[in-house]
């Protein structure tokens, strides 16, 4: 067994432009010895490292090229062979992003390490796009949720009426490939199909696109323009800021 | 009337740490002319600004010490006397933020004006306090709602019934002083009393302070620990995490 002498820094890379790390995540990425990143963290970021060893643990949807167990697994063995780890994650390492399970396999193995937030997806891409998941005028809530479950296509168990009854903004993450089911279930369970809906894909990249319709024609517009993941679905009344605020990156 | 010509940057400050404001957001801090900051923004961060005028709109609680129709005007006004005008605000400028209202005003006004997220309280204090608030055997839904409504005391008018409903994490902002009214709404509609709760206050700084309680002790909890605003409550199962992952700052 070898003696651990690493740290590792689970860092949130936020959402697409690279300039939306943290100074705290840049300054950590630029002293790592090794960094362990995914796909959905920018790689511009990466040229910020000094000579340090880069492994890609890329997944983006259903595409994992590492399991979550083998990227704890190399946490822990990494912590024994360099001092600075980074583990760079897209948007930030605890919203829907397991780093909450890769701290804890850390932390069972006596390892060292810390958490640096990013930028999260579900407040960030609707808010450049000009729309804000809060506002006074119009929700004091908002709720974030995964249209993916941990099994495949088992979006339709989560409680959908319960959340169609919910009075506030709804962000679903993921939940492009699931648009017929969760507005179906959506408008089922009591939600206006007239409600406003954005649909944000590439967020705060160049090729940002927002696309807007509403509740009922959801799923018909995701497939008439070929929207295509990564995106996020924005419901509710906050959609409407978007035709005063506009493009706000 | 005078030309507009500057162009007004809502940036978000984070959430107390001055190391969690994003590159692009300390890289305008540096260049610009003017900075209009409040008090939930860490004034550490106006150390970066060269020669730039400081003007403290500053707002905690209900302590305003400027309205937010005065602060609409004063960025208005700001936009055709300086060039590069930076709105500094603590956490995100559209987490219930108000920055929108202010996006609004300026685009009525004819002002360019860009929003630069920034690291969200609701998301990132639980985390600097090891506790995920979306996690795959706990919550894969997190809802955030703020405690204060636009009128005073009117905390109690929020459908807590639904809300207790709701499957997923709760994220309260700005809800100590109405602890007692949130903890016997969400009993009342049916939330487990044993339900795990934390209440983390001076996120993300020196003095960042969480302590462990459920939802039937919650106010008792903020009474005798004498815990005091700015805090967030998070309530769940997630809360359990914190007894393995700890601090992760």
């Amino acid at each position: 067994v070898n003696d651990i002498t690493g740290t590792v820094y689970l860092v949130g890379a936020g959402t697409g432009d690279p300039d939306l790390i943290t100074v705290k995540g840049l300054n950590v990425l630029r002293k790592a010895d090794v960094v362990v990143y995914d796909a959905l963290a920018n790689i511009e970021l990466l040229k910020n490292c000094k000579d340090a060893r880069l492994i890609d643990a890329g997944k983006r949807g259903n595409l994992h090229k590492m399991s979550q167990d083998d990227i704890n697994t190399l946490l822990v063995s990494l912590s024994s062979e360099y001092g600075t780890i980074v583990r760079l994650k897209g948007g930030d390492p605890f919203m829907f992003g397991r780093g909450a399970e890769e701290a804890a396999a850390l932390r069972a193995a006596g390892v060292e390490v810390h958490v640096i937030p990013g930028i999260s997806s579900p407040i960030a891409v609707p808010e450049l796009a000009g729309i804000p998941v809060t506002h006074r005028d119009h929700a004091s809530q908002v709720t974030f949720i995964t249209g993916h479950q941990r099994d495949e296509g088992e979006c339709c168990k989560w409680d959908w009426g319960s959340i169609a009854r919910y009075d506030g903004t709804l962000v679903i993450l993921m939940g492009l490939s699931n648009s017929e089911c969760i507005s179906s279930s959506l408008i089922a369970g009591g939600r206006d199909e007239n409600t406003p809906v954005a649909i944000v894909t590439d967020g705060s990249l160049p090729t940002q696109r927002t696309t807007i319709t509403d509740l009922g024609r959801l799923h018909g517009t995701i497939c008439d323009n070929g929207l295509k993941a990564p995106g996020i679905i924005v419901i509710g009344d906050c959609v409407k800021e978007r035709s005063i605020l506009g493009d706000l990156a």
